[in-house]
C-alpha cells in the first residue's frame, strides 16, 4: 500500500508491506488524517523525543533511525478483522476512530506515533485493536470524526486545569492545541476565554470556536485584556504555544493563586523564574494527551454538535502531498489543520 | 534601642529609635527571634526580591537602599500597648508570637522582611498589631515558640501538595525549610518520608524530626530510594532546596502523574525541561509562607509536642552575633537554625 514514511528527518511517499492485522484487531482504510503538531515535532526532534521518554520512565522501542509512518489523529473505515475477531464493538462498512494505542500481548503501542511497528494513517490502510475502535455516530462525516483526537487533547487539558463554568480562561497561542482548549471551556459554558495569537488567521479561527476576545500580542497585552475581562472571576493560564519562553508568558499572565496549564510541547529546554511563580503561589499543571474516556466524550461532543470543528479544518491533501502540507503548517497564516485523505489532491487544497 | 540594622548588603548593629506603638499595636520586647534563609537571601538579593514582588503584581515600598531591620521568626513579651488598645487577645507579661504583618490604615504591611516601616526581631523590641498577636500556650519556651513562623512554612507546603497519609514523601534538603515539610509531614501521619541532603548533620537532623529515610545525594539515587520505599503509595515531591537546578531534580525525581510542591526560594533563574513534566503529566505547586489559620495551629502543634522542633534549634546569639551568625549559617555543617536573643552571647554559642 501507499505511506507517507518518515525515514532520516524527511517524509517519503512508497509502497509498504500491507498491514496484516491479528487476532483482535481489525484492518481499517484510513478515510482521513489530521497533521498534528507532534508530527512535525516529531520529524525534526524524534532523538529527542525518545530521549525524554526515557527519562520519564516511558519504555519504548521506538527507533526514529528506522522508517515509521504517522499520523495518530484518524477516521477510517473497517475493512475485515484479524482471525478469532468475533467481539469486536464495530462491523466491516463502519467508520471509526480509535484511541491510538494497539493492546499488545508484550503492553500497550503507540499508533502513528513514536512506534515502527504500527502504522499510522499517513497511509492507505493501518490495523487497530478493534475493542478500542469507536463507531462514529450521528452520521459525523470522516473529516470532523478525525478531529476527535486532537479536540480530546483540549479536553484533557481543561480537566488538568480543574476549570469550572465560573472560572475565565486565557488561551496563549490560537494553533490546533489552543483552539480546542477555546472550543472545550466553551463547551463547558464559561463565558470569558480570551486567546492571544500573532496570526490575524488563527484569531479569526479562534472567535469562530468560541473564544470571547482574541487579542494580538504585538498591540495589546493579552494578560491584562484577560484580567479585564475576567472581572474577579479566577483565570485559569493555558500555554498552548509550548516553545522557549511560552511557559514564562503564561506564569506573567497568571494572577495571584491562580493556575496554569501546560498544554503545548515545548521541545528545547527553557530558562524560568520560579520565584515568580513562588510568590504567585501559582499551580502548574502539564497536561499530556487524554485518556480513553475523555476521547470517546470527545468524538460524541462533536457528533453532537456540541464542539463544532469545523473553522479550524483548513486543508486536505492526498498521501502524495504530506510533505508539502507539513511545509504549509508552518505559515500560521496559511493553515490550521490540514487533513491527509489518501487518494486527495496531490497539492494542499483549501477547505 | 540596640538593632542589627541592613544597610548596604551589610548588617550593622547601632542604637536605632525606639518602636511606638499606635493605636490597635502592642510594644513587645523580643526574647528569641530565628535567621531565615529568606534573610541570607534578602541581604544579599533585596533588589531582586523588590523586582520580583513588583512583576508579581505586590505592591511594596520597601527601598533596600534604606536601613531596614529583618527577624520575622519571633517570640516576645508584651510591654505595652498602644493608645486605645483596649481589645487586645493578650496581656503585658505575655509571651506572644505573632503572623509577622501589620494591619494599618493603608494596608497589610510586613514585619520584619521587607519593610523600612516596622522593624523586625533583630532587635530589643518591636511594635505589633494586637489583634494578631497570640499568646504563646502550655508553658511553651520562647526559644521554641519563635520557631513556629519556619514550621508553618512547611504546613503550608504540605497543604499546597494536598498531601494525606496515605502519600509517600521525597523532600530535597534538609535545611530549615525542608525540614519543617519533615515534621509537617510526620505530623499528619505519613509512613514514608526520605529526606535528601549532602551534609550529615542535616540527614542527621532530618533523621532526629522524623525522617524515615536520610539519603546522600553523592552516594545514592534520592528519587530511587524513595520511589522504593513508597511502595505503590503515590509519591509527593519537596523541592526545599530553591538553587538552580533544584527544580530539575525535583521533576525528575517525580513519578508519572504525581505532584511537586517547591517550596525553596530559587533566587535567580532556572532552566527546566517542560517537556519533561509534561511527558509524565506533573502537578507543580508553588509554595509561599502560609496563612494567620496555619500559623496560629502550627502554633498549637508546637506547644502540644505533635512538632518537636529541638533537634533543630543549634544555636544562639546576642544582637552583636547577628552578622557572625549569617556566615555559620553559610556551613550547613555547622548550624542549621540560630537564634537571635537580645542581650545574649556575643558570639554564635551552640545550643
Amino acid at each position: 500500500m501507499r505511506a507517507a514514511v518518515a525515514r532520516d528527518n524527511r517524509l517519503v511517499v512508497e509502497d509498504i508491506d500491507d498491514p496484516i492485522p491479528g487476532p483482535g484487531e481489525a484492518l481499517v482504510a484510513v478515510r482521513a488524517c489530521g497533521i498534528c503538531g507532534s508530527d512535525l515535532h516529531a520529524l525534526q526532534f524524534a532523538e529527542r523525543l525518545v530521549e525524554v521518554m526515557g527519562e520519564s520512565g516511558v519504555s519504548t522501542s521506538f527507533d526514529p533511525a528506522r522508517d515509521y509512518v504517522m499520523g495518530h489523529e484518524f477516521s477510517a473505515e473497517v475493512l475485515d478483522f484479524g482471525p478469532g475477531t468475533t467481539d469486536a464493538p464495530v462491523r466491516v462498512g463502519d467508520l471509526v476512530t480509535a484511541f491510538p494505542v494497539a493492546i499488545t500481548a508484550s503492553g500497550i503501542e503507540p499508533i502513528g506515533a513514536y512506534s515502527n511497528v504500527y502504522n499510522g494513517g499517513y497511509a492507505e490502510r493501518m490495523r487497530l485493536t478493534a475493542a478500542l475502535c469507536l463507531r462514529v455516530p450521528n452520521g459525523l462525516d470522516a473529516r470532523r470524526a478525525a478531529l476527535t483526537e486532537p479536540m480530546a487533547v483540549g479536553r484533557h487539558a481543561v480537566a488538568r486545569g480543574a476549570v469550572t463554568e465560573r472560572d475565565a480562561a486565557l488561551v496563549l497561542g490560537a494553533g490546533p492545541v489552543g483552539l480546542a482548549v477555546v472550543a472545550e471551556l466553551r463547551r463547558l459554558g464559561l463565558d470569558t476565554v480570551v486567546v492571544s495569537d500573532f496570526s490575524p488567521r488563527r484569531r479569526a479561527v479562534a472567535l469562530a470556536m468560541g473564544a470571547t476576545d482574541a487579542v494580538d500580542p504585538a498591540r495589546d497585552d493579552a494578560a491584562e485584556v484577560a484580567s479585564r475581562a475576567a472581572s474577579g472571576k479566577q483565570l485559569v493560564v493555558f500555554d498552548a504555544i509550548g516553545v522557549p519562553g511560552s511557559l514564562t508568558l503564561a506564569i506573567k499572565a497568571a494572577p495571584m493563586l491562580s493556575r496554569v496549564v501546560v498544554v503545548g510541547s515545548c521541545m528545547e529546554p527553557d530558562t524560568v523564574t520560579p520565584l515568580l511563580a513562588q510568590t504567585k503561589q501559582l499551580t502548574v499543571a502539564f497536561s499530556f494527551a487524554y485518556d480513553p474516556i475523555e476521547f470517546a466524550d470527545t468524538l460524541r461532543s462533536i457528533a453532537e454538535g456540541e464542539i463544532d470543528v469545523t473553522p479550524m479544518l483548513t486543508g486536505t491533501c492526498g498521501l502524495d502531498a504530506v510533505a508539502d502540507a507539513f511545509v504549509a503548517l508552518g505559515d500560521p497564516e496559511d493553515h490550521v489543520k490540514i487533513l491527509v485523505e489518501p487518494g486527495g489532491p496531490s497539492g494542499v487544497h483549501s477547505l
